[in-house]
């Protein structure tokens, strides 16, 4: 089936949305409101009916949605019911706090290779993952297909290894580092940025 | 003057016309169009157009934007002309990559106090900041009137943080923990989540 056209701001709201449900279903709550969705996003509550009606609309009047049903909807529409296999390169501290970090694998994120160019970090077993050379990036990764990587390296060589990446096949590169990075069109991007984050903050201040 | 109302998505996108106009600043551009600001974006150029009227509109019809003066204007708008003082509590790798991190202070971020709780980290001195225990963080917090904090504590830690630092006046916390936290409307907070942001890319996969 040919998926619908949503918007991105959708797309980017609904692991919001998921991250509600994972805790309302934790807490054993069977049905959600669009009002109770709406305060935790800081959006209206029309607003999530819009969003979710993109889906099919999944809720009852009155009754609001089943967490369950729309907690599983939502992961099949972000494609979140499979393992994710991931690579990450640069093990400095941002690297290592991410291998160690169990919310990515209990997310179905699985980080299966780290790469540096640091002799003294390179060698190192860290959270279970051996740190290899990045010279050996490419003859390890191509051949593996892994679709996701985690870009921790210093802002020098950050476009370098991404392009290293994409040539191997890498689709989706999450970019920790300042650098606006050039991908091509089929490899989606996505920037984490604690400068840009503070300075939507200061705004009101 | 009172600030006008504007919409947080047009102030959330503001941070990345300042990333693209210090780029095009630091290269000797001295102007550009709205296309080629919204080709950085990712949106369209009446979408630029519009969110800079808000702002009294710095363009000329076919000449664009000078790149300076719109820099300046939007660092002013985000009141980035000044030093901000951040704190920040949890000094793990995570914390760690933080403290060593030039790039925030480079813009104006300055980081000039950090709290642990492990024995190990207290009485270091990390990037010239010398780690505290998180128990004087009340008596050390509370005078300064720091006005940002980043928290980079484990999850079962945050919340009793957060209403710590709040209670010390602080009054924008940047979380990098996936707990949900419960603020004041008062206090802004921004969330980065490296599984939030993974999540918005596997649907394109």
């Amino acid at each position: 089936m040919e998926k619908p056209s949503i918007p991105e701001v959708v797309i980017a709201r609904l692991p919001v949305y998921i991250q509600k449900l994972n805790q309302l279903v934790r807490e054993g709550q069977e049905s959600v409101s669009s009002r109770e969705l709406a305060d935790h996003l800081g959006v209206t509550s029309a607003q999530i009916r819009k969003d979710l009606s993109f889906f099919g609309g999944f809720g009852k009047q009155g009754t609001g949605y089943n967490t369950i049903t729309l907690l599983e909807s939502l992961r099949g529409i972000l494609n979140l019911n499979q393992i994710w296999e991931v690579v990450l390169v640069g093990v400095g501290h941002l690297g290592q706090a991410l291998l160690s970090y169990q919310g990515l694998s209990r997310q179905g994120f699985e980080i299966v290779a780290a790469f540096d160019n640091d002799p003294k970090i390179v060698g190192k077993t860290i959270a279970g993952i051996r740190v290899l050379d990045v010279n050996e990036m490419q003859e390890n990764v191509c051949p593996r297909r892994i679709p996701i990587a985690i870009l921790t390296v210093p802002a020098g060589n950050a476009q370098d290894i991404a392009n290293q990446l994409i040539r191997c096949g890498v689709k989706a590169i999450l970019n920790y580092t300042p650098v606006t990075l050039k991908v091509p069109e089929s490899v989606r991007l996505a920037n984490i940025d604690p400068v840009l984050s503070l300075q939507t903050i200061t705004y009101y201040l």
